[in-house]
């Protein structure tokens, strides 16, 4: 008997859910607008009805899904599959787990979406022939997962991996977690867009404000990168400044994680044009050459669908570790 | 049949060997001059009379010695069982499993001495109850080893946990690595006695000369400390920075690692009294709450006979994983 698997993408807009074979093949996927305005309960509901629909959609029953994984932003209670809170969400201490059992009677895994996407590209994507590496999501703000002799590193209380929140400057910008010089407060694609508000405003750069519409609101990461693409010298900088910390950032984590693949992915990525090549450089300044000899840097291969992969490798984690 | 283990432990004076039960309690040990000026031969010879003197002593015969674990200060290939280079040994490349396991017909198992130190602590000492654990040596420079899910964390080739070589500012002083602000150039032994220097030749600390007899080249770690308890304000200062620093390289591991115990060691922590308070209060501020309220810092338990002690954890590791 074929096993299938079922996975779960809880976004702040959309529920994405979708069903996979034992080789994580997707036979179906179901997209539904998650209504957040709508409540709780409301939200639990689409859930539940996003899996019910993708289930009648490929004609599975129930009792032949293996299990089901469900990713969702943190804080989470992974332990006892709860989330404690989701800013996109109106969710608070949600048993989710214990929901999903009951209901539809599958045994089910919640994971931290960073995490989830860090099992995706290991198993799904650019870490599939590693077994040690280390996810870097680089947008709004910087997030991490670690993945250790094909295993997720998860900590002692599930929260290691806070990469974004290592400090490289204690004289640094303060960060949004209330320090001050946190990798994430330096190359995040939020930090980008303040650099590039602080140049707009002291008048350095007036292609950054005139690509705003003049409007300092509107001034973020992806303006800043037009802006340096324009030829702006201000905006290069910045990237150029961004390039430099993240490199700190990424010395550090192979001096510590000694890893044999670094994936890095995130929105910002889209202009790793304007700072990847600084970063790598002073990775390699900073970095054990013992570490580095090993070291593989490459950008992730999933795209829009990496959620949903994260979420099928969390519910498959069994069999992949075993077979993979 | 009773379970027998050995564990060498390589120093640059003194090459201490040591028989143990199955439980880990040393039965026999022995210590021999390393004679290291003699040549890398007759480092060997010395390493083979040691283990034949504990074996004799002890009347237990080789054969029912399970397994044998060396350790020693890196660079090591420990995957081929290489000592690659010893800086206090006339070793290069020296095949040292290979010679062990030929010799005297015991399973070898090769180990850098931090990461031995750690599994030590985590068996045998400070982190006997705990599956996830950090291991901190503060002392000339700053070491480390990670314990996950009561396994050592070695990194994809044997080179993790190179916590004092990651950059915590990158105006800082320049690091014995090359790179500038890692956490060993401003917390580690060597930091301080420069930091000393530095006070003693600008004047800013008389007291600091004074005990180390007028002579610049006397000023260490240990003269800063007894200024400091004597009054010396410069003095207590320069561990109060090495505090500052130490406690954002602590909250940087707490964010990585989320680990359920932090153990600290080395020679600087017999000054603990002069930054420790200061290195925690840092480390609380900068590390995620989530993290903090699992975490423990506890100092090492065991003193000299470590080094010992991690040997024999490397040479029981697979009765420890599975017993434990």
């Amino acid at each position: 008997m074929s096993e299938y698997y079922l996975g779960i993408d809880l976004g702040g807009t959309k529920i994405l859910s979708g069903l996979a074979d034992g080789e994580g093949n997707i036979l179906t996927s179901y997209r539904r607008d998650t209504k957040a305005v709508m409540g709780e309960k409301h939200v639990i509901n689409n859930i539940l009805k996003t899996v019910e629909d993708v289930l009648q959609k490929s004609g599975i029953a129930a009792g032949h899904v293996k299990s089901l994984g469900i990713g969702s932003p943190g804080p989470l209670n992974t332990e006892n599959g709860i989330i404690i809170e989701n800013s996109n969400l109106p969710c608070k201490n949600v048993h989710i787990v214990e929901i999903m059992e009951k209901e539809l009677g599958i045994k089910t895994v919640l994971e931290n979406d960073a995490n989830a996407a860090a099992l995706a590209e290991k198993w799904f994507g650019a870490g599939r022939d590693v077994d040690d590496m280390v996810y870097l999501t680089i947008s709004t703000g910087i997030g991490g997962g670690a993945v250790i002799k094909r295993e997720l590193f998860s900590g002692y209380s599930n929260n290691a991996c806070e990469i974004g929140h290592t400090v490289i400057d204690p004289d640094g910008p303060i960060c949004g977690c209330g320090n001050h010089g946190c990798l994430e407060s330096f190359a995040s694609g939020k930090s980008i867009g303040r650099m590039a508000k602080e140049a707009a405003k002291s008048k350095q750069s007036n292609l950054i404000l005139e690509l705003a519409d003049g409007d300092l609101d509107k001034i973020d990461a992806a303006v800043c990168a037009e802006a340096a693409r324009k030829g702006d010298k201000t905006a290069a900088e910045i990237f150029s400044t961004a390039g430099f910390y993240l490199g700190i950032g990424l010395g550090n984590v192979v001096n510590i994680f000694n890893p044999q693949l670094i994936v890095l992915g995130g929105g910002v990525m889209k202009a790793s044009d304007l700072f990847l090549d600084k970063a790598l450089e002073i990775m390699r300044q900073n970095a054990l050459d013992a570490s580095l000899s090993v070291l593989e840097v490459k950008k992730v291969e999933l795209g829009g669908e990496k959620g949903l992969m994260g979420t099928l490798a969390v519910a498959m984690k069994e069999r992949l570790v075993e077979n993979g």
